[in-house]
């Protein structure tokens, strides 16, 4: 069933990661990918992020010689990594006697905000790139950047940009999107932690965004976001294996799993503001100022409606210097207000489309943390996601625990 | 006088090598450079090679993926080096409190003709390199590279293009150009070989053509060659002293003297054509199949000029293999005819704009040869050098030799 997406599509784009291309023998192994795929007969587009821990090397270059690089500057830094495995894995395709050219975000018409750092996908007007498909080469198109046409200079996407690069593509050339990482697929919990994890062959978007968003590593939330938003099949693989993987597509007719899968996080920081004013705007001026800051915010929660209101939100422990910054810019704007930081936290969720009509599901989350004595410090829900943030050295039993009470080892579909 | 040809302009462009910045704290130390010229009221523009060893890092990557690599993706890899290393130093220069932009190539306007990794500079359009220095900003262009729009497509200019890089930019925005490396100027000859070495103080264009043509490795020829067809004044100069280094300038009404420097240089490989037609057109054969493989030729000879001629020319042993390339076309088109190559020689030059007119600085440069017991294989003369090209194993002693007869150590202007 999950391997039937690629099919349907004459053209696939094939996203291939960092920790897969640490060295130039792995950089020919994606070669060979992409040079099997086109003898498939199908239309092949690669994109390619930095190889192995370049992106980390040249940020500490950076730290090295200023205390806080200019975002244009470290935009223009890091681009190049993904133009170096690009190209290189352009060789290595010509190496084994086909025809491939790389492309840099600009040269690919990927075209953005002028947010350095992390932009967004604007639009794309992949012209050379159906220029070369039509020549029956090859495509590389360097990850992670674009090109804002405001500032005429290059920008860069942020964390899981080159699976945003791949999924925008795919959108624009009517192809399907395989995600190769080390990780063959998406699990029902982290297999590391859970040696009974069984890999999951299929998942609607909406889950795979619950999951994405509570914690589960392998596809990054926007991607997602991108997929459902243009319909666009994701399948994810491993580059160690042809092991089929799991396919994420829309999900109407599927049979709906009660609970899919467990998945945790172990970087949160909750911000908990008191004595907010209580009155229209006032939690608006806060996320509008932590937007400002472009913080991710994951769990936002209002609670004792009182005269003043109290308000905690989460983000991820690489976000906090700037949600502070942007608490204290509220703090000017509405008045002083206390606030509390709390770290030393993570968090577990349960995530499946079925839970909408069955709200035992909570209940029996809550006695199976209850019978491991965690301590839950705050609960977020969705329609298809309960998640609970708790004490960090909590959350390896918890994830255990929620994986042998929901048997999640055992096939659903 | 050679600090002098700094005051005439009010802008500056630096270039600084590959060497020079190997460590964070030499790219700081570029970037107090850069600000120190600033503050001395000068709008500066840096260009920049790749970090230390950079380029060859990724000259190793692509060997080890692609047996021969496309020079098209070769040109998108090693583009790459040159846009780190600005971007460093533009944010070191933030971080002195400085304003600091970096540009691509191709951002600051240097368009090339479609030929990688040894395009040739067409035509400078450097608008936003004048818009932001009108903005107060230090400009930073990454070197070596630029932009075809025949192809759309990234270029770079080979050996050397840095240099270029400097020089054409000078040209297009009215500005001096000073060359910093880790060597301080220009010298009678390689203070390695000769520890009397003088460093020269001012040197014409056409000593420094020479001087480059014939193995002193501070300056590149091309680069030399632009800096006298735009009139550009180059002070070569070391970013390890504030000595005042080598002004390179026009050199009309300066003191002449007969013999300025002795260089050398030891990779040389010379082809020798037996049995060639003799008839109007063979040469340019020859040397039309060798300009199609982009190999600067050296010297060329022509002797016994009986039926068939016998043609010489040498080549840097670097550029041997598509020599002997071009040698292969030839034979194809002008029939069989036979091939000698001579590799383990050196060159030894005598430079000096007073020559022309004293016929005796080529006997008594012969007779100190001879009494080396040095034996010469090919003489080649221009009006203001002579070269000898000599067993490399005796070119140590021949460079002492002759810096010794003709007393270079002495000061003559």
């Amino acid at each position: 069933m999950s391997a039937a997406a690629d099919t349907d599509f004459e053209t696939v784009v094939m996203k291939f990661g960092g920790s897969t291309l640490s060295e130039p023998e792995q950089v020919r192994e994606v070669a060979r990918r992409l040079v099997a795929a086109r003898e498939r007969g199908m239309r092949v587009v690669g994109t390619i992020t930095a190889m192995g821990r370049t992106t980390d090397s040249l940020l500490e270059l950076a730290r090295r010689v200023s205390s806080s690089p200019d975002p244009r500057e470290l935009d223009m830094l890091l681009s190049t990594g993904e133009r170096t495995a690009c190209a290189l894995v352009a060789m290595a395709v010509h190496d084994l006697g086909h025809e491939a050219v790389s492309f840099t975000g600009s040269q690919a018409g990927i075209l953005t905000d002028a947010v350095y750092t992390k932009a967004k996908i604007r639009e794309i007007t992949p012209v050379r790139v159906l220029q070369a498909l039509d020549d029956e080469k090859i495509v590389l198109v360097a990850g992670f950047q674009g090109f804002s046409r405001d500032t005429m200079d290059v920008t860069t996407l942020g964390r899981g940009g080159t699976d945003a690069t791949a999924v925008a593509l795919a959108a624009a050339l009517g192809a399907s999107c395989e995600i190769y990482s080390d990780v063959p697929g998406i699990f029902t919990a982290d297999p590391g932690l859970v040696p009974e994890a069984r890999r999951l062959p299929l998942l609607s978007y909406e889950e795979m965004l619950e999951l994405a968003s509570s914690g589960a590593g392998v596809l990054m939330l926007r991607a997602v976001e991108l997929a459902r938003a243009h319909d666009v099949p994701i399948h994810t693989r491993s580059t160690l294996s042809d092991d089929t993987g799991t396919v994420v597509r829309s999900g109407e007719g599927m049979e709906q799993a009660l609970v899919t899968a467990v998945t945790h996080s172990l970087d949160e920081v909750v911000f908990a503001l008191y004595g907010l004013p209580d009155e229209p705007g006032s939690v608006a001026a806060v996320f509008g100022a932590v937007a400002r800051e472009h913080v991710n915010v994951d769990t936002i929660l209002q609670n004792v409606p009182h005269k003043t209101a109290a308000l905690s939100f989460s983000v991820s422990a690489n976000d906090v210097s700037a949600a502070r910054r942007a608490v204290e810019s509220a703090q000017e704007s509405l008045g002083a207000f206390r606030v509390e930081e709390v770290d030393g936290l993570g968090k577990v969720s349960l995530v499946g489309a079925g839970m909408r009509s069955h709200p035992g599901v909570a209940a029996k989350m809550f006695q199976t943390l209850a019978d491991e004595a965690v301590s839950v410090r705050l609960i977020s829900t969705s329609p298809i996601k309960i998640s609970c943030m708790i004490d960090r050295p909590d959350v390896e039993r918890a994830v255990r625990a929620m994986h042998l009470a929901f048997a999640l080892e055992e096939p659903s579909r």
